[in-house]
């Protein structure tokens, strides 16, 4: 407890909030024109460059990045921080959050030293590159050898950020603040719990959902034009998107009016590029729908992983796959394929879109067993980091845990353990945030119904307004100024609840597989 | 002059050439990743940014210059070079070529402050935009303003840079060292001495090349297959490059490995996509072939505009319209459009690539005619800084110039003033090195076959393999380790003399016209 009238230990001090205010938007220009070309030159890298552009490419966002960690590690932002949130009320809401946001992300960084980072992400760039090759000619021994050297550097970093805890902890922390195994733990038993034996009994169930109406072969630049309708039908600012082509899909957002999605199509999979494309679609709205008062400054974009994959799955999901909007979805479909699909009724296109059978390929994996993929990824991360598992052993762990959760043998590493790009990215820990983002996105669906909302109505009007401007208000709009659980609960009137989602599937497949 | 004995005024610094040359490499890499970020995005952002981004990336970008010029300027930076030069058999050469090179960038933004020269940027990220929109909507009202703003800010710098010196001569110096209106008024001169009389005897001739047989429409997406041929028929590293689509064709080139060309095609007129095509990709081949170990430091990329624009212009013409080259031209055109093409003779295709007919559009002028458009603009410019003309006055000047050296009527400001990207991008002082590099084109060509090659003989044979060894052994590879007149003087046994130039214009010129 502090004593006011107490005389303090060393002179004061004689607060200069004018200095202090531009030396914290001199250190945001700095943190943002590196953010900008980090983002920008690493997410069109592997979409754009030339077999030869790596090593420089690597070498450039390295020295941005060290460049990045040095402006902000610097002592004086530290002093400059402390003197901030000690007088609150000469900064403004704006500022503070700056200033909050900016400590935690300097938090992360400072105990490692600025090579060592430098390091990583060289090692992620030419990782990240000779996966691309690995899993094209699925050839998992020359990606092997990366793995090991990423885990290893990952717990040397998570040593350094936090001695005390356990280095699979740290990196789960990271990606969203406040988790850790004891989080993760209960969440994936509750999922799996309720999962496993609905999908045995889905499995079992002799009513089934097929895809049969959604199957052939559909020409690959129509596919491309229809990624664009659904844009549109999304209602993603066209004005801020560049759409691109790449192996495995993602978005980039270097500004508010500049977000980069890089998608793919396949020729007999037309279902894989819609919900591709309205999955990033949902991470693209987030990032487009930031108060643009925090353009430019450490405020903008997403404030975790979990709830950025909250957004992209939602409009994957819980919207894209639902009943009420297969209308508008076949709509822009037969519009781009009229011979094919001109029979095809919603109700047919909502079965095909959620039949519930294993698959080796998460991207493609429906709505139930999607959350298997993630155990399994979250059981086997901890095995590396542990040490219980080196790389080699993947591929048979890969293998036996595919057998055991979904009943798949798996041919090839290509359809394996190759198949994500994350982990050659440095991402380990990120997979989780998928199963969580989901179950965030049942919440709110529950809370939009709560408040008043007519979901499906507004999901069959193909108008998805009222959706964007609820999520607009309670999420987006927020920028990284609150964290998920202040957001979750101020939005829910609750905090988090896996049951949601839990609720939500139950519903769902026992509906669709006949099982009430 | 300095008596060797004497004591020296203060206490020498103690040589430490190992910190010296850390202190060098750390500020290289500081430079590289500015450079590369800010090529990479100011190159990408024409061509695939959507209409939002500019605002945010023109800011990023400046703030990247900024950062630059910053380091660049440092007082440390001044003293570093000063020990480095002093102490040259410490060093090596290259280091030594390095001090060099960047105590001439520092030289050149030293006396202008780093806010200007934001400020600058952020002009001309907004100019080019509004210049784009410009074009398209032919509406020159709207680009005015910038134009005079540009001016003005350049007339500015240019004063701080040199106060003693005419502002368009410092910016002429800028893209070329060591020139002036004193080196280009002669040129220019003699230049126009050769051309003006050469064309009206052309225009009197009635022995006249026509481009008939290379007349009609080609279907656009196979003219972007033929781009990619002509890229391989020159000899460009395609694992180092990247082909994108813009309205005006540049290259950009990030790193030794990453070389960038956007490009137009235009169905109605194939010529212009393989003379686009062979253009950029001579500044591609210059950009790849720099010496590998000058990749990430300040000697990487082209010695000057002018030897720059000499690359692109070699291959363009002195090889692309040469008649031994029109034989490997026309089978790639013939490979991708075999019916439209299959019965020209390579004669015919020479004849149609060199017809010298006056054009509005400096990018589609012939051989002849093209440097009388560089020299509008250089007496355009020089009104424009010398106040005699403001940008309001600029489209009746334009027209009036365009009559007088062309014989043309200006229908229009999108085919007139607004034509080009260079005064959007602050570039004035830019338009000359293009007459410059091919008059430098010239002389080496005959410098390579005093040499002994049999220069038409490796044109028809398609494979350019001793010409690009020739121009990367005693130019490319020296990035910028040498001036352009130390290149030429070295290349050609002597200075350079734009006698070259006229004569091989009179020659090709007198010979396709009959007129010897």
């Amino acid at each position: 407890m502090t004593n006011a009238n107490a005389a303090p230990a060393s002179e004061p001090a004689i607060p200069n909030p004018r200095a202090d205010i531009a030396q914290l938007d001199a250190l945001e220009r700095t943190l943002y024109c590196h953010r900008y070309a980090i983002d920008e030159i690493a997410s069109l890298g592997p979409v754009i460059d030339p077999a030869k552009a790596t090593a420089e490419r690597g070498e450039a966002v390295a020295l941005l990045e060290q460049e990045r960690v040095e402006a902000l590690c610097a002592p004086e932002v530290g002093l400059l921080l402390d003197r901030i949130e000690q007088n609150p009320e000469l900064m403004g809401q704006t500022r503070l959050a700056q200033a909050r946001v900016i400590r935690r992300d300097r938090a992360s960084l400072i105990d490692v030293p600025a090579e060592e980072q430098a390091a990583f992400t060289r090692l992620t760039t030419e990782a990240n590159d000779v996966w691309r090759r690995a899993k094209a000619a699925n050839d998992w021994a020359s990606f092997e050898p990366y793995l090991d050297r990423i885990v290893e550097a990952m717990r040397h970093m998570a040593q350094a950020k936090n001695a005390e805890k356990d280095p699979y902890d740290v990196w789960l922390d990271e990606f969203e603040h406040g988790t850790s195994r004891a989080f993760y733990d209960p969440f994936f038993a509750q999922v799996k719990d309720c999962v496993v034996p609905l999908l045995a009994d889905c499995m079992a169930s002799r009513h089934k959902p097929d895809h049969k109406v959604m199957d052939g072969k559909f020409d690959v630049e129509r596919q491309w034009a229809l990624a664009g309708d659904l844009m549109r039908l999304e209602g993603v600012d066209e004005d801020a998107l560049w759409l691109g082509r790449t192996e495995h899909p993602f978005t980039g957002g270097p500004g508010v009016g500049f977000v980069l999605i890089a998608s793919h199509v396949y020729e007999d999979n037309v279902l894989s590029n819609v919900f591709s494309m309205l999955h990033e679609g949902g991470h693209t709205l987030y990032e487009q729908n930031v108060d643009p008062a925090y353009a430019m400054t450490s405020l903008k974009g997403g404030t975790s992983m979990g709830m950025h994959e909250a957004q992209s799955r939602f409009f994957e999901n819980i919207v894209g796959r639902s009943e009420a909007f297969a209308g508008p979805l076949l709509e822009v479909l037969q519009r781009r394929f009229p011979g094919q699909l001109g029979r095809v009724t919603p109700h047919q296109l909502y079965l095909a879109e959620n039949c519930a059978a294993p698959c080796l390929i998460r991207c493609d994996a429906d709505e139930l067993t999607y959350p298997l993929h993630i155990l399994i990824r979250y059981e086997l991360e901890q095995m590396l980091f542990s040490g219980e598992a080196k790389a080699a052993d993947i591929p048979a762990l890969w293998a036996a845990k595919h057998k055991e959760y979904l009943g798949l043998d798996v041919p090839d590493d290509a359809h394996g353990a190759l198949q994500d790009t994350h982990w050659s990215d440095g991402s380990l820990g990120y997979f989780p945030t998928y199963a969580l983002g989901s179950a965030f996105g049942a919440q709110l669906k529950a809370a939009m119904v709560a408040g008043g909302m007519d979901f499906d109505a507004v999901c069959a009007s193909g108008d998805l307004a009222p959706i964007r401007e609820w999520l607009r208000t309670n999420i987006w709009h927020w920028g990284r100024a609150k964290d998920s659980d202040e957001l979750m609960l101020a939005a829910c009137g609750e905090p988090f609840s896996p049951a949601y989602y839990t609720d939500y599937l139950t519903q769902k497949f026992s509906s669709l597989y006949g099982l009430q």
